[in-house]
């Protein structure tokens, strides 16, 4: 028998104990032994709730309970559960967490101090899709060239939204926040901050990246209007948050921003809240994984298939992870070195020069222009909208810094990245 | 280290012997161990390869070979692997085979020569894809209710055209013969039965059903017409032709036909050869897996996962496999009871009366209409194209029996399953 403590008993949580019960049957025999929640830890002994587990508030009475041998950790935050998770794992017991900020800053710390004893994290990415264990297991022979992810399912949405129904921002944000698809405040999510908490953990399992978010570039998606969807569908793209990690040369880069996505690419093919997960290995190609990257079930369906496989496995077969990635000994690219192709979205006064104007900078910083639209607008004002050949990140930021001083440019251009 | 022999050195293991030496530093450190190919087997010694490993044309020389630890099984065939992999299993060594056909009939008594001898197959279904790996892992937690695949690379890129660029199927069926994408006799493929072959791999590991190729419902893609291909655009729908798996009370039901896929499922959006297996556990919900299904360096890469899991995890972890399928004690359910809705295509004589005659044959099922479209045809003929509601395969396949006999239908009538 294996006796887990779970801290944080929330939906996850619940859902965690739920699955444990109603599939006791498979679980038992997959695990070749019977699973069994000793404890779970909340704050709060009073509220109702849908599960018959002995209940506490003091994450010790898990900790330091010698009958305990895998400590689930679903409480959200970074710096108690980081306290909670070393703790365990001092204490010699496997932990399984689905705490993405967690691991986004505390990941080397915490493998470390692991050392051999199990620690598991399938569900801190992209909730029921066994992606980790895919980079991990199943792309095993191939160097990992690139990893493009819609990993938030909020944003995904919201954009979904957008490009199918002609809606603004605005409306739809605050629909999915009626929903429930969003926060009451919702820059965690439409801001890229929890999409780059999981692309540093998928960063970290394939490349061996030790970044934080402070040190990647991250762009959310709320500059984007129907002008820019527009555009993406008379050329064929659509507009989705990508986490974006790729192999260039000795160097990772990593990013997170809305890009333009062909719409021939299986990627730009998923919608809603849904998440995909498109990985280049060298010698496979691309396969990509697909599934709900958020909701207590099919999140509890990732934790839970980790604590299967560390009461299958015990000690004996380390997974590959942050201390082991699966490459080893690349640097950080830094973000003015990226190369990409480049929208941009300028409110120009409708007058002779400006177009002359716009492409002389752009000139001045080489960055060639592949496609140029002019819509007219209101008041004497008129959208011009640009794609450009691929050019440095450092001649686009240039770029858009001189635009701006143009006295026809009436706003800081909007500049998305296209992918392809 | 660890010694492998490679028995058939054709395409997949030319690329393995080539993946392990142009991949080698970042293999041997996943293994934890450096993999060596000791010797590889083939036909033909004097055939020029590009590779460069001692070869031989005497199995034995592999499976007696005391120093091989790992013997890959790529030789294609059933009989001749059969006796090659029970005698290296015999002989105490860990097997890695890409061969679906040997496992469409031999995989249970395999596994029971196996015992805990690393016996594993990734490579079987869909190429480079890990859909083996996140069932048996990812997936643990989970019942699973229904696996769809498109599970043929051939099949889906006829289909594909035919769909894309309105072509008929025997024009189609040539250019995939000139580009190398099917076989000279392509029956294999675009008759279902490779499909079938990699269904029952899946199925074994999901519901533990030892079915063979024989007992299942089959059905190849040769019937359908541009007549089809219009029907289903006009509704929504496209064209796959799909193995299925889906769990039904205490039974399992296994099948392979073209399917008309509501063209918003993710599947319907695997194109070309590619590969794509939708996989629904009833707590994470629908998941997908798409990449190449073919291939020799996506084949290889596959087969070199399982070869890296094996050097790792030694004999202390076995795999969910076929001996211990996620489910058991289900039985095969008999196609008769099967339900769906139908599409149904009849090439008829374009007079009074016709109608009336089909609704009552229809109706004698009790199968109830829910579309139909007449298309005139050539030399007084029409084109009768119908979907019904749900319905029994048996009510079915008995109303086509009947439909035949009516004086004005000409051909024996074309039925597509309808998936939604």
């Amino acid at each position: 028998m294996i006796k887990i403590g779970i801290i944080g008993v929330g939906t996850v949580g619940e859902s965690v104990a739920q699955i444990l019960e109603a599939n006791r049957d498979i679980i038992t025999a997959r695990a070749g032994k019977e699973i069994v929640v000793k404890k779970g830890v909340v704050r709060n002994l009073s509220k109702p709730r849908n599960i018959n587990i002995p209940l506490t508030t003091d994450a010790d009475e898990v900790l330091d309970d010698p009958e305990i041998d895998i400590v689930v950790e679903l409480m959200g935050g970074v710096e108690e559960p980081y306290r909670v998770v070393q703790k365990a794992l001092q204490n010699g017991k496997a932990v399984v967490t689905a705490n993405k900020a967690l691991l986004a800053y505390h990941r080397y710390e915490l493998q470390e101090t692991a050392g051999d004893i199990p620690f598991e994290f399938e569900a801190s990415v992209a909730g029921g899709i066994p992606i980790i264990k895919s980079l991990r297991e199943g792309l095993s022979a191939n160097h990992i060239e690139s990893i493009k992810g819609i990993i938030n399912g909020t944003a995904n949405y919201i954009l979904t939204k957008m490009m199918n129904e002609g809606v603004d921002f605005a409306p739809v944000l605050k629909e999915a926040q009626e929903l429930g698809y969003a926060e009451a405040d919702p820059t965690f999510d439409i801001g890229g901050f929890d999409a780059a908490h999981k692309l540093l953990i998928l960063a970290s399992i394939a490349y061996g990246i030790d970044a934080k978010p402070e040190d990647i570039l991250i762009e959310g998606i709320e500059q984007i209007t129907q002008d820019d969807i527009s555009f993406a569908k008379e050329f064929g793209y659509t507009i989705k948050l990508l986490g974006i990690a790729k192999k260039v040369g000795e160097c990772v880069e990593l990013r997170v921003h809305p890009a333009l996505v062909p719409q021939s690419e299986m990627i730009a093919k998923v919608d809603g809240v849904m998440n995909g997960i498109s990985v280049i290995g060298d010698k496979v190609g691309e396969t990509m994984y697909y599934g709900p990257g958020a909701g207590g079930n099919a999140t509890a369906s990732a934790v839970i298939s980790d604590i299967i496989a560390i009461a299958r496995g015990g000690k004996a077969s380390p997974m590959l992870g942050f201390k082991r990635a699966l490459e080893s000994g690349l640097k950080l690219l830094n973000r003015d070195e990226i190369v990409s192709k480049y929208y941009l979205r300028l409110e120009v006064a409708d007058k002779p020069g400006v177009l002359s104007a716009v492409s002389k900078v752009m000139g001045e910083q080489n960055i060639s222009i592949e496609t140029m639209l002019q819509k007219p607008g209101k008041d004497g004002k008129a959208t011009l909208l640009l794609a450009t050949h691929i050019c440095k990140e450092s001649a686009m930021q240039e770029a858009i810094n001189k635009l701006q001083t143009i006295e026809s440019v009436k706003e800081r251009p909007v500049m998305i990245r296209m992918e392809s």
